[in-house]
Parts: C-alpha cells; sequence; structure tokens
C-alpha cells in the first residue's frame, strides 16, 4: 500500500507515539470509573476477555520481535484490562 | 531489547495477526452489549474519547507508514469505538 499522509518519519514516529500512549492510558480512566461506581453491568465480559487475550498475545509478540515499545505498552494496557476484569467479576457477583 | 522468545518469524507473524484480531473485535460485543441493555453508565467516557483519538492517531500512522493491517485494524476499531461512544452519549442523555 502506498503512503497516503506525506509527512516526515520524525512526524509518523511523534503521531505513533502518542497513538500508542493514548490507547494504552485509556483504560486508567475507565479502572477509576468501575471502581468509584463499585459497577460493571454495562461492560462487557466477553469484550474483556477477548481484549486482554489480544493484548497478551501483542506482548507476546513484543518480546519476540525484541520490541521495547510494543511489550511496554501491552504489558501497562494488559494489567489495567485485567484489573477491569478482575472488579467486573467482584462487583457483577454481587448484584 | 533482544528477542525473549525463541519461535520462527511465521509464528510471531501468526501471533501478531491473532492479537490484531481479537484487540479489534473485541469491541464488537461491548456494542452489542451497550445496545441490548440501552444502558452504558459504567462505560468510561474519558475511556472512549482517549482511545478514540488514540486509535485514529494509529490509522493515519497506517496510512502514513502504508501499513494495510495497521490501517484496516485501526479503521475497523475506529468504526466500532465511535459506535460505542455515540450509544453512550445517547442513552446517557436519557438518564
Amino acid at each position: 500500500m502506498p503512503s497516503f499522509i506525506f509527512l516526515s518519519r520524525g512526524a509518523m514516529d511523534g503521531i505513533g507515539s502518542v497513538a500508542a500512549v493514548c490507547t494504552t492510558v485509556s483504560f486508567l480512566p475507565q479502572l477509576i470509573h468501575v471502581w468509584r461506581r463499585k459497577s460493571a453491568r454495562d461492560i462487557s465480559l466477553s469484550m474483556f476477555l477477548l481484549f486482554s487475550f489480544g493484548v497478551a498475545c501483542w506482548l507476546v509478540y513484543g518480546l519476540g520481535i525484541g520490541s521495547v515499545p510494543i511489550t511496554a505498552a501491552n504489558a501497562i494496557t494488559l494489567a489495567l484490562a485485567l484489573a477491569i476484569l478482575a472488579l467486573k467479576l467482584r462487583y457483577d457477583g454481587r448484584q
């Protein structure tokens, strides 16, 4: 596929870094939201099981190809996704 | 960073593909869950705003480096995340 956006390599790396930080950090407000509300019924169990499995595969992939950014971003995302999953199981069991 | 997992390039590509499919498709059960329950109060608005912005950056990055897998996976994820965001704004406004 040809490149459709004509930016320097440095600009592309910057956009990629912003992308990685945002998609990784975004799970933190969700974790805080569930923690504060003590409720996670609107959150899909299937989503977080499938997502966590996918992120675990990204982690293995990052370790396999020796990529620090892929490994680090997915280790943090996996920890946050598993924490949300744990709170969901805890709060849903009560309701 | 050295490689910590000793698998063939083909096996690594397979794990990366499974990872991409799982993290992309995982937002579909969440969309169906919110649609069926007509409620998204346990879902964090901050998470989906930040996540959607991050995925949009990944999409620009994919287009910029001419990567079909990054562009395709993030186009699908962005569509699903924006649909969840739209349902959240619709249902939360009612409550």
